[in-house]
């Protein structure tokens, strides 16, 4: 089961001239693409409320002409839904989902609590752009402003006290800031000697990293370093290889 | 009445060394920059919502200890609660004030409709970064760049055949674009021949904009454009005058 369903997920990245598979009933369609860190946030959603859900994955420079017609932004992730409505936008859909499916609530009830969840969400999104520079210029300034901006998530679990931002178990915070987190271990493996999460700095972080790796829903999705780095490093280039996973037999043996 | 809030909301905006007035019972507080269009969202849900609030204005070159001990990123909007907890992000505000303040919701009730309003009001960000861009530099570039992206509005306006985004009335998606549209006619001040949004292609637009001139809330904080745009001229050469309108003796009488 695992095997199958990582074959869809490391399922070749569809392009123009490609056909869109029949959606599936009773089944959300998410429009992917395997290495987006946008899209991861889907993913971790849909899969830790356990919302039956297909994925595509698109060939995001070269696209099909189907997906620019659902979708004429053209952004992964996308939803599509039974309706043939189409949602996209990382935390639209993520909030969206959270609203529609109540089980395993993922935002605290208390809404003043709720507000702030969201507003350390979009401050890590400064860490997001800041990893982005450091990936394309690998040097000091880039490392210092992205490691200001988690010294602020560093302090918030000091003074959580919780193993989760989540609290007992990940929330919406914990899976919205994971994508990147999950791809800490490939930049320090690309920059070499540069840690971007030294334990001396940043041990609750990293006590909080070893958790999530073993929560279900990270699970499912997870990418090994080496795999996230070989993607960057084409990314860099300019040329994207989007399909490392489909062409690796080791990791996708359900294929062979 | 009228004259006596406007001369709250056109009050001098507070530096490092001044102290933050109490809060008034029963009021959110609300710390503004009078010309910024981030925070202006939030004035205007607060005011279509007729929730009582009071308004600190706040000096971004030079902020005050007592905010940044508040608000430790230094942005405004922040809204300080009775709690003494301080949200800040302009949705993140909004979307908080609208489930907490139920009110007038500014969201359709169907969870689908919802995702899309809020889909439009991020799409709209790239707009708000452009016209930024177009303000530093006012090239025919730049200009299309903020027209493409408007075209996506004036499309959307057709497709709905309501007198506003959000039905009827004002919405959330009317009061989260509206802030830029309220500088418009500023821009085209400043750009002399540059029209931004010419009648020929953006007809719904223009009457739209008519009819959130006429919107209660709107009126309330809205500013004239020649003040727009004489600190836009103020900010681009890197020291914003905030105190355009405390200084104005025609626009705040109530301080004679």
């Amino acid at each position: 089961m695992r095997r199958a369903w990582s074959s869809v997920l490391n399922s070749r990245h569809l392009a123009r001239g490609s056909t869109n598979p029949p959606l599936v009933q009773g089944k959300l369609r998410l429009y992917s693409m395997r290495f987006c860190p946008y899209a991861h946030r889907v993913h971790l959603v849909l899969d830790a409320k356990h919302i039956p859900y297909d994925v595509v994955n698109v060939h995001l420079k070269d696209k099909p002409e189907w997906f620019l017609e659902r979708n004429p932004l053209g952004k992964v992730p996308a939803v599509e839904l039974e309706s043939g409505d189409c949602l996209y936008e990382s935390l639209v859909i993520a909030d969206y989902l959270d609203e529609k499916y109540p089980q395993r609530p993922l935002y605290p009830k208390d809404l003043v609590h709720k507000a702030k969840e969201r507003m350390f969400v979009e401050h890590f999104g400064q860490v997001a752009r800041n990893l982005l520079k450091l990936q394309r210029s690998p040097d000091n300034e880039h490392l210092e402003a992205v490691q200001t901006g988690l010294d602020v998530f560093e302090r918030e679990l000091a003074s959580r006290r919780r193993p989760f931002f989540g609290g007992e178990v990940a929330g919406m915070l914990d899976y919205m800031i994971w994508p990147w987190c999950e791809r800490i271990d490939a930049f320090e493996l690309l920059a070499g000697h540069q840690l971007l999460l030294p334990r001396n700095r940043y041990s609750l972080l990293n006590e909080w990293k070893l958790r999530m790796m073993d929560d279900d829903a990270v699970k499912i999705s997870f990418i090994d370093p080496k795999y996230h780095a070989e993607f960057i490093a084409s990314f860099v280039t300019g040329s994207p290889n989007y399909d490392i996973l489909a062409e690796d037999q080791n990791c996708n043996k359900s294929k062979l």
